[in-house]
């Protein structure tokens, strides 16, 4: 077996999500999905430092660019701008070819409490992220956090809608309309005005 | 040694929450707790299931009272009404006499990450259970999520205000003072004015 392989990170994560599907999470092994990929371990391991990494090996990626999506934007824009811009940006880890791939790591995140840890987790890395960002631009430290929080919101949301089996929108309209959602939800939130029953 | 023993449960605490600063959460031991508590191995767990339910035994009983508060709120109040009477219920938790604990706490789990990700499992518990109970009020989904991630923004800034050493002010007015301060916020960021250079 060569030590290049095409696809090899893609076939690899493939193959893993169809095992812990299978199989569940805890009782797959590296082995197993290097084999079921046609690969070698020694391929697995070049690509992903653990089985845990095929699941949330991309959050680093999008951590970096919500960060540095919000700071490049002009300085003109309104912290819901710099918002938007992060979220357009990780439109690049949710392309149509990728789109089979949401409910099996959905379906494998949602049986095992250790995985709905650590997705928690990412929310909280990438809140973290994208308040950091905001307040070198000079934003509050409140109105970061709070913004931030508004962004994972969206982003959670657009990622849901995005990943729905009958989905056809790309993934940037539907954070782009999850963003004004929540923009508009917090308006009426922050006027006070609305009942709630 | 008698079974029952005055104030054991904070006689525990005390002495896991300095022992924890000392020696640091990893090498310290129940045995070692409870010796400097003067009590039993046995009394310590019939208040504590291991050692990092001292630092963490709280948060079911305030996920709780957060939920009830919101859910007792009368028909008139409005989502920041039910927030602001999830924050007063927990005030409770912050008593005066145990001011002390906060800086020792904070200082154990900053220098620990396991349990660094446990607090922000934390937030994400009781950003769960607000928005639960709102969403049994028949707030949307989306405004559910957002406000009770405002509940939890007010609830952290507050504790951090009332932990401070010089501190003298009661817990449910910083909550209620950092509540409004959110709700300020977000009034801005919905109307999307506000420029971020």
């Amino acid at each position: 077996m060569g030590r290049w392989e095409p696809n090899a990170r893609e076939r690899l994560e493939r193959a893993a999500l169809a095992l812990f599907v299978e199989h569940g999470y805890d009782a797959t092994t590296v082995a197993e999905v290097a084999d079921r990929a046609g690969l070698s371990k020694s391929t697995f391991f070049r690509h992903f430092a653990d089985k845990r990494e095929v699941l949330f090996g991309g959050q680093d990626l999008l951590a970096a660019l919500f960060s540095d999506a919000i700071r490049a934007a002009p300085p003109s824009a309104t912290t819901i701008d710099c918002l938007a811009a992060a979220l357009e940006t990780a439109a690049v880890a949710f392309t149509p070819d990728r789109h089979d791939l949401a409910p099996q790591r959905r379906a494998v995140i949602a049986a095992n409490s250790e995985l709905q840890e650590r997705e928690l987790l990412k929310g909280a890395r990438f809140a973290s992220a994208m308040a950091g960002a905001l307040r070198l631009r000079a934003a509050d430290d409140t109105t970061a956090r709070l913004a931030a929080e508004m962004g994972v919101l969206a982003f959670s949301t657009a990622y849901a809608r995005w990943a729905a089996p009958d989905n056809q929108q790309p993934f940037t309209e539907i954070a782009r309309a999850a963003l004004r959602d929540l923009q508009d939800r917090a308006r009426t939130l922050g006027t006070g005005t609305n009942v709630c029953p």
